[in-house]
């Protein structure tokens, strides 16, 4: 897929985190931040602070720092994340059910327009809404919902397949919670959300520390 | 928190993902692998995964490769994924249950064994089996229980004073899933999972690509 040579991936990463920080000052009526500030609260060095804004021009002011206010909706705009975009939820399970009303989502302006799964007794019925439809029908849907953005909630061995339906009806960024390594063309961009995999690291890092 | 300086945390992350590859090749009844195989199946470099594994000692045999069975226990059993671990769940919405529900955590040995709430209508209810308890109970409950791994999947504005309780009740590694960076001792380690964050990169990647 082609991305921006100029924008690694991890500074689009720590944008996201910026951009998370910055909407909680922004809830907690903060006016005015210093990189310093943003390394103390997020773990992220000032200077990779600043340089990972150098790529989108010109942010707060000598001496004085960022406008809170400014800075989370000129990322918001870089990210995208500032206008509603619409996103299709695969698997109707507990999951996929999870997702669909997850406040969080909206928040950043991900509408989920259409929800899939293959369970005859769940097609038809409503979460949150929005009618279960049939997984089969995705590509018919989607001509019309026009969304390009999906979030595979489906068990691993489902996983793939969704995937490559997934494809077919122009959804071509895929965020993957199903614990399988996804083979997709280059025109699809997947994102793993691996949570089993953050607690395994965990329960290593606990090992070594048998004292606390 | 000590980590071994031995073993950098991308190491580990990337172990967690051969596990998952491995766990999906068991499943497919595919006896041995070579180090070409997982860096086509995974995206990670062959010679990564072989300086991976070399931290940890010997592992397949030149010409042969990787029997699947013995490198998936190893890992696993590196990880401390190899026996049931317990896990408290904070939170019992929509995001709560649905990780009480998820096969995949007990796949990997995480044992959900208390979830907790502070919303009187919720405490005392069962979900999976598992009663709800108030929140306020979690150092009495854990010094029975003795969970050191806590999910957190509390709105954004309750998880730090979560984060707080689950240090007091012996609770050291949290996952958490709220939108906000939990400010915590250097005896508690924290994983974040983002998928908002995730969202809003292959948001940004899409918008590069518009012809998609």
């Amino acid at each position: 897929m082609n991305t921006s040579p100029k924008v690694p991936i991890p500074t689009l990463e720590r944008l996201a985190t910026y951009l998370r920080y910055l909407l909680d000052l922004e809830a907690s009526f903060v006016d005015t931040i210093s990189s310093t500030e943003v390394e103390k609260q997020t773990g992220i060095n000032a200077a990779q602070f600043r340089k990972d804004l150098s790529y989108f021009g010109e942010f707060g002011k000598p001496g004085v720092g960022y406008n809170v206010i400014d800075l989370q909706s000129r990322i918001a705009k870089i990210l995208r994340v500032d206008h509603d975009q619409p996103v299709l939820v695969f698997g109707a399970g507990n999951l996929g059910s999870a997702l669909v009303g997850y406040p969080g989502l909206a928040e950043q302006h991900f509408k989920v327009v259409g929800v899939f799964d293959q369970n005859p007794r769940k097609i038809g019925q409503k979460l949150f809404q929005i009618e279960i439809t049939d997984i089969a029908r995705m590509k018919e849907v989607n001509s019309v919902l026009q969304a390009r953005i999906g979030i595979i909630a489906v068990p691993a061995h489902a996983a793939q397949l969704v995937a490559d339906s997934a494809a077919l009806a122009g959804v071509n960024a895929l965020l993957n919670f199903a614990p399988i390594i996804l083979k997709v063309s280059d025109r699809v961009v997947v994102r793993n959300v691996s949570f089993i995999q953050e607690l395994a690291v965990m329960s290593y890092q606990l090992a070594l520390d048998p004292v606390k």
